[in-house]
Order: structure tokens, then sequence, then C-alpha cells
């Protein structure tokens, strides 16, 4: 198609700092939320409580309607939890238009180790979602949802898995769906950047060193449970493994390697 | 003293799933906050928004009235913003008792692939604050956080920085402070488990690989910004992230080796 969806700027999701980093297209804040391996979640418990709540969770961006459309098209984020828990309690008394939440996610990419302290920072990717929650009824979809979320854990897990899950694991298991009403992400990659005065001080630039350290997540070796049989760690497992440490640690140190125009870092 | 102190368990802070992870007491849930490259702070922007807002934050725990304070001990939080951000605006109009928030932490620490998707899980640590937050006008107490925040990204980098900070910096950075009201923490550690009637069946065991690939965060070779004098990278950092490198591999593959009676697992 050639044209760049992007999510609806409002109050809530827009940036008023480092605009330059922020952005509302799709893609890359849906690329955000689906590399996390963990979700912080946000709701209201009610007017009794003064403060909201934070839950994390695990979850992925998809459509069941359009299984095969792409991370830059309109997705719903659907949610893994536990059938009692407050959040789901919540949004299966909520109203038809579903419970009110906010979904986020970072991951700092690196240390930025500039001359003065005002001027650290991380190289990160974040990313929030606002939207509606509701309980996924249809099995189908349920069952659809339960595979893509286990698969984004390790890719493939599910068909390598005892599957499908029988009765009593179908009704402990409760999948919110997110229709999704505004979101945004920022990112902050490159390197180090300081103000003219701090720089053109010798006194400082003599003494202070400067530069990023890159930050990425690492699987080890896969430690085997011991009791089973299948001795031998599959190959699914060891190349997903291998992929995703290459994967986050080209990312992390190729974040300080784009170069930005100067007026534009910091 | 040998009293442990703990957090009041209320409605909002009261774990019903697997509350033999929970933890309330203060050292251990002060520990994950601290430990957090980034916090995820919730709050309500106001009536006319249906939506909690998260934002990433930089945080640390802290007393400022008694600094020799240890981690088991009532501390408050502080959290690191821009002078113009709108929980610090929130912060500013409320009223003496400061703003309601909600902070948030989870690391993962390794994937637990049991015999179904329904007994996966993560280890992991997570912890939640509830908490009235206000902003620091003391310069006394601001310095002082400021210094622990970015000492808390990289140690002893503050005195190592073109320090103290000016006045235009001192006014565009504001520190909100947190007195909490409760808290609770999570953490998962252990292996796998799975229930009876598939560790039962040969079918199942012969067919599916179960074991944890730990996860931890690793540091990378510090990337020199190449236009400072000081080309060697410093003691302090390369030590830091020695040592952080060794802990963080070190805490992920301990924590599979963690022993816990059957019942409690999973």
């Amino acid at each position: 198609m050639g044209r760049t969806l992007t999510y609806p700027k409002g109050v809530s999701n827009t940036a008023n700092r480092y605009k330059h980093r922020a952005t509302y297209d799709l893609g890359p804040i849906h690329r955000i939320i689906n590399d996390s391996q963990v979700l912080h979640v946000s709701f209201n418990p009610g007017p009794e409580d003064p403060f909201p709540a934070i839950i994390p969770m695990i979850g992925q961006m998809g459509s069941f309607e359009y299984p095969s459309a792409s991370i830059d098209e309109p997705l719903e984020c659907y949610l893994h939890g536990y059938v009692s828990s407050r959040i789901m309690n919540l949004a299966r008394k909520s109203d038809s238009q579903g419970l009110p939440i906010c979904v986020a996610t970072s991951k700092v990419d690196g240390l930025i180790l500039s001359l003065t302290p005002n001027s650290h920072s991380y190289n990160y990717r974040s990313a929030i979602l606002h939207g509606y929650a509701s309980l996924v009824t249809d099995e189908e979809e349920k069952l659809w949802a339960m595979k893509m979320i286990t698969n984004s854990v390790l890719e493939n897990r599910w068909d390598h898995s005892r599957v499908p899950p029988d009765r009593a694991e179908m009704s402990s298991t409760v999948i919110l769906k997110v229709k999704v009403v505004d979101g945004s992400g920022k990112i902050r990659d490159g390197g180090v950047s300081d103000e003219r005065k701090d720089y053109d001080n010798k006194q400082i630039t003599n003494n202070v060193w400067t530069g990023v350290v890159p930050v990425w997540e690492t699987f080890g070796t896969p430690i085997p449970n011991g009791d089973g049989t299948v001795s031998d760690v599959p190959d699914y497992i060891t190349s997903y493994i291998a992929n995703k440490n290459l994967q986050n640690r080209a990312l992390a140190e190729g974040a300080v390697k784009v170069a930005l125009p100067a007026e534009e870092q910091h």
C-alpha cells in the first residue's frame, strides 16, 4: 500500500519532551510491544482505591479476524492471565466497551555516559497503548491467542509441547483482548550528546570519559529438568537462543552507531 | 534489631495467586526496585481521561532524613524527571498529600519450559509500590537524590562527571519523592513444575523437552565517544560492568537451582 498507518495524537499519548524521538506509527509501536517479555498493564481498581494498579503480564499484538495482517496494520493486544485475578474480574464486570487500561513496555539498549549527569541518558525503546480490555469468549480465538502468546516466549514452542490444553486448563486461563484507542512509542539511539559549554571546556573533557555501554538481554545455556527422556536440547530451542543472542547484541551495539544530526541528539 | 519490617497487606497489594511467591518485606521489595534500570510509573491524568497513564522513569529508594538507613528499613522512592512533564505538573498541582501513583518493575530471570503451555512460566522478580508523590523543593535533598539516581545507572559516575549541576540544569530537573503507603513483591525461582497427569504420561515425556533457559542483562564493551581526551575506559566503569555481568548471570543461573518443596512449585 505504501501508506504508513499512525495512531491519532491526543493529549494522553502525545510526547511533550524529545518529540523527535516519538513515533505514532503502528509498525514500530507494535514491534516494541511484541519484542517484550513482560508488559506492564495499568487499570483503576475502583472508586474506593486512590491508586492505579500495575500488573506484569505477557501479551502480543495480533489480529484474529485478519491473521495475515502485518505488524504495521491495525491489531489488537492480547494479554494472558489467570481467571480470578483482579483485572480479569474487573474486565468481566465492565460495560460492553471494556475496561480502560494502559499497556506499557520499555527496554534499555545502552547507558549514555556524557560529561554532565544532566545529559546522561539511555538508548531505549518504549511504547504505550491505551485501549479497552474485554475477555475473549470465543474458544477458537482464545486458543489462537494462547498459541501466539506461548510462541512469543519461545518460537514454535506450542507445537512442541502437550497441546491442545484440556478443559481445566482452558477454563483457568483467561485472555484479555484490548481494542487499541491510541498509542505511542519512543526510541532513543545514537551516541553521547553534550552541551557546547562543557564540550569546549578542556578541564572537563580531559577528566570525564564519555561513551556508550551497550546493554542487551542474553539467553544462557538451557538447563534440562533432568527427569524427562528428551536429553538433547532440540534444535528449535538452541537456534532460537543463538539467533536472539545475536540479534539482541547487534541491536544494542548498532543503536550506538546511528548518526543523528547534532541538534537532534541528547 | 532482628525484626523484619513488612508493608501492610491491603486489597490493592495482596497477592491472590501464587501466594507463596509473594513478599511484603521491605528489603526484597526495595532491592528489586533499586536493581531496575527503568521503573514504570502509573497515575491518573484527570477526570476527562478514562485511561491511567504509564511512563518509564529512573528512580531509587533512599532516605534523606536517615541517609545511613539500610535497604530493609522504611525508605522513600525518588523518581527523576523533566520539569514540564505531565506527571510533574500533576504532582505540582496536587494537594498537600501528593499525587497517588503506582511504581512497578519486573525482571525476567529465565524461561520455564514445561510439558504443557499452561505450566510454562518465567523465573522473575517483580515489585510494586503505592504512594503519594510530591516535588522535592529542598535543594540539598534534590542534589542528594540526583546523585543517588545517577550512581544507580553506573556506580560512582556522579563524582567522575562534571558536577555540581549548574542553575539551568537544577531547574530543568525535577525529583519526585514518593511517600510509600504499601508495596509487594513477587519472586519466582526454581525449575520446571508439571502436573502428575502429564508427568506420568510417557508419550508426552518422550516428546517434550523441559528445562529452564536462564536470561540476564549483559553490559557490552564500552564504545568511546571518540572526541574526548580520556582514551582509556576508566577502572570504575570496566570493573562495574565486569561485576554486573558476573552477578546478573549468577543470579539467573542460580535461580534455577533453588530447590522448592514440590507442592510449592509451578
